[in-house]
C-alpha cells in the first residue's frame, strides 16, 4: 500500500497501518516530512515528476494520496500499472473546482435530497466576474431571493473567487467585495471560477467511506468552525442538528461517493443556510474534518480510508462518545511544542494530543488535539484550552459560542 | 526516546509516539522484527552486546524496554550514559524472580492490603524440591490450610518450577506432579525457584504507571485466561470483582511501583482464591493484560508507558466503554492472515484488529482482537470468534465460561 505525499495525514495513515499489519509506503517530498519521520518506508520524490511516480507507484499493490495535487496524466499513468484509489477521473472531481461544479450541477440526486450548489462560472477576466455578480443579484431578485436574499447583496458583491486547482487551507480563495479586488485576483494569471458569496449560518462537514465493491460507510454529521480559511475546531455530532438534516447529509456524502466513483474516503464540505445544505468542497482523502475519528469514532478514519482502498470491508463509523471536539494547534513564536506538554497534561489528563512533527511557524497546523465526553460545550473549552497552550502557550478558553442559529 | 527489543510491544508503543510526536527509536534484532518493520528509525543489535546497547542508548535521552532480558551489568554501564527508566536496580525484581520474591516477602504493604505471594524457595536439586514440597504440606496442615487445602494435595506437590529468568509466555514455568518430573527440569541447569501450585479461582492482572516524579496511575482491574501458559483472552473490567478487592489490586499495584521504585508500567500478575489475592508475576513494560487500552481506554498503556518514562504527566487510565474484550490470535497452519481479514471484517465491523507482522507459526501470538461494548458475555463471543477466524480459520466462539466462582 502506498500514499503519495508525506503530510500529517500521511503520518496518521501510516499509525493506522500498523494496526492492520499492512506495508505502508510513502512518497514524501523530502525525508523530514511529517509521514517520512514515522514510516519505515518512505520514499523521497517529487510527485510531480511522472517517473518517480510511477517508479514509487509500480511497486504497490494500491496507491492512494494524502493530497490531491498529483498531476491527472501521471495517474493515468499510474492506473495502467497498478490500483489507484481513488481513480484518475473521480479525483478530478477533487482537483479541479470547475469539473466538480459542472459535475455536482447536473446530479439530479442533489436536488431530491434538497441540497444545492452555489451559483458559479468560470471567470477569466474582471468583466466576467463583473457579470457574474450582476447575474446573481439579478437572479436572485427574479427568483425571489435564496431565502435570505444574501447574494444580492450589492448586486452580487461580494464574489468569491477560487483557483480551480491547488488551494488548501484557504489558499486560493478570495472573498471579493467589488471588482478592484477581483482584478487584484485576476492578475494572479490562474484558473479560476467565481461562486456567489454564502452568508451561512454555520459550516457542517459529512464524511463518507466508500470501497471500490460499493459498500459505504458515513460517520456522524459534524460542525467545522474555519479561521482565516484555516479549520480551527471540529464538533461530532454537529449540535442541535435536526435529524432530518443530518440524513440528507449522510446520504449527499454517499450520494456523491457512488455518482463520483470515489474509493477511500469524500469528504463533503457544507454550508448550512437556514434549512439549506450547500457544497462548498470535496476531498477524497483523509481530512481534517475526520481528525476527532482517531479517539471518538470505534473506526478512525485513517483505517477506514485503508480499508476502503484495500476494498476490506468497511469498520464501524459510530462514536465511542457522546461528543468529541477537536481543535487543531497553530504554531506560535516558540517552536517547542514538547516543553509544553507537561502543562497541558497535567491541567487535563484526558486531553488527546496528536503533534505532526511539523516544524513550527506562526499559524501552522502542527498538530491538534480531541476531547471526547458528554458535554460539547464543557469540551470546548477544555479541547480550546489545551490547543491553544501547546501552539502558543496562552490560557485562552474557547473564543465564544459557536455559529449557528440556536447553536450552544 | 529508545527501546530496546523489536517485539509487538516496541511495534505499538511507536505507533503511540507518533501521535506525541517524540523521536522514537527501536534496538531490534532483526530487520524484519515487528517494530523494525513499522519504526522509521531502527537500529538492529544485539541487546546481550555491551557495546551495542551503549551504542544504542548512549544516542537517546531515555532508554526504555520491550522485554526484560537486557544483561543487568549492561543496564549500569547505560545509566552511567543516559536516563534508563525502569532503571536497573527496579528492572532486576522482573528479570530475577527469585529477587521479586525475596523482595515481596519483605514487604509489610502487602499483608496490609490482604494480598500474599506463594510460598517459594530457591532449588538446585530435586532433593531441596522434595522437602519444599513436604514443608509446605506440613506448614499448610499446620496453618490449617490457606484457606482452601489445595497446596495440600498429595504432601505438597504439584510443586511449580520456576525458571529465575528468561521466561515469557509459559516458557521457564513448569508444574511437577512429582520428584521424577522436577528432576527432568532440575537437569535443565538453569536457576530456578520452587512456588506453591495455588489452585486459583481465576487470574486478575492490574496494569499501573508510576512516573520518576512518582505520580501514578491505575487502570481497571482485568481477568486474564491463559491457555498453556499463554495470555489468550483479558476482560476489562474483570466480571464480578468485587469493589474492595478491585481497590485492593489497584493499591497493590501503584504501592509495589513506588516501593520497587518502577518507573513506567508494571502489570502484576494475580491469582485470585476465594477473597485472595496472590502475587503471580510482575513485568515493567507494556503487558498482553493491557492490549485492551488501544481500544477500550481514553490513554493506552502504550502512551502511559511513554508518558511515564518521559517524566510527562499521566493520561486518564479510565476506560471508554462499559467492557472490554481482547483476545489473542494465535497462528495456525495458514501464514495469510490477511487472506482472513474480509470474512472477519464483514461479520463484525466492530471488531479492532491489532497484527504484529510476525511470520505465523502454530501456537505464535501474532496479534489481538478488541471489542468494546456494554456485556461482556456478548464481547467474549464476539472477539473470540474473530480471533479463530483470523489465526485459524475456524467459526468457533468463545470456548465457555470465564474461570471463577460466580463469574459469568
Amino acid at each position: 500500500m502506498g500514499m503519495v505525499g508525506g503530510g500529517q495525514l500521511a503520518r496518521m495513515t501510516a499509525q493506522a497501518a500498523i494496526g492492520l499489519g499492512i506495508e505502508f509506503r510513502v512518497l514524501a517530498d523530502t525525508a523530514a516530512d511529517s509521514a517520512a519521520q514515522v514510516c519505515a518506508r518512505t520514499t523521497v520524490g517529487d510527485y510531480r515528476s511522472e517517473s518517480e511516480v510511477l517508479a514509487f507507484g509500480g511497486g504497490c499493490d494500491v496507491v492512494t494520496f494524502d493530497h490531491e495535487h498529483v498531476p491527472g496524466e501521471h495517474l493515468a499513468a499510474l492506473e495502467r500499472l497498478t490500483a489507484v484509489r481513488p481513480g484518475g477521473p473521480a479525483l478530478r472531481f477533487a482537483q479541479d473546482k470547475g469539473a466538480m461544479r459542472a459535475r455536482l450541477a447536473g446530479l439530479p440526486a442533489l436536488k431530491e435530497l434538497g441540497v444545492r450548489c452555489p451559483r458559479y462560472r468560470p471567470v477569466s477576466w474582471v468583466a466576467d466576474v463583473a457579470a457574474f455578480a450582476a447575474e446573481t443579484a439579478g437572479l436572485d431578485a427574479r427568483s425571489g431571493g435564496t431565502g435570505t436574499g444574501a447574494a444580492a447583496t450589492r448586486g452580487g458583491w461580494p464574489v468569491v473567487l477560487k483557483a480551480t486547482s491547488g488551494g488548501y487551507d484557504g489558499r486560493g480563495v478570495w472573498i471579493c467585495a467589488d471588482e478592484r479586488a477581483a482584478a487584484d485576483v485576476i492578475a494572479h494569471g490562474i484558473g479560476l471560477i467565481a461562486e456567489e458569496h454564502i452568508a451561512f449560518d454555520r459550516e457542517l462537514a459529512v464524511l463518507v467511506a466508500r470501497s471500490p465493491k460499493g459498500q459505504g460507510a458515513a460517520y456522524p454529521v459534524v460542525q467545522t468552525v474555519q479561521q482565516d480559511g484555516i479549520c480551527r475546531e471540529v464538533i461530532a455530532p454537529a449540535p442541535g442538528l435536526d435529524q432530518d438534516a443530518a440524513m440528507r447529509a449522510q446520504r449527499l456524502g454517499l450520494v456523491l461517493a457512488a455518482e463520483l466513483d470515489v474509493t477511500g474516503l469524500l469528504a463533503v464540505e457544507l454550508f448550512a443556510l437556514g434549512d439549506e445544505l450547500i457544497v462548498n468542497e470535496l476531498a477524497m482523502r483523509p481530512h481534517n474534518c475526520g481528525h476527532w475519528t482517531i479517539d471518538g469514532a470505534v473506526t478512525s478514519q485513517y483505517e477506514q480510508h485503508l480499508r476502503a482502498v484495500l476494498d476490506l470491508p468497511l469498520g464501524t463509523p459510530a462514536m465511542n462518545a457522546v461528543s468529541a471536539v477537536m481543535v487543531n494547534v497553530l504554531g506560535g513564536d516558540d517552536p517547542d511544542l514538547y516543553s509544553r506538554f507537561v502543562h497541558v497534561m497535567a491541567a487535563d489528563p484526558g486531553v488527546r494530543v496528536h503533534l505532526y512533527g511539523k516544524q513550527v511557524r506562526p499559524g501552522r497546523k502542527v498538530g491538534h488535539v480531541t476531547v471526547t465526553g458528554r458535554d460539547h460545550s464543557r469540551l470546548r473549552e477544555r479541547a480550546w484550552r489545551a490547543a491553544n497552550y501547546l501552539g502558543q502557550g496562552t490560557e485562552e478558553t474557547a473564543p465564544g459560542p459557536l455559529p449557528g442559529r440556536g447553536v450552544r
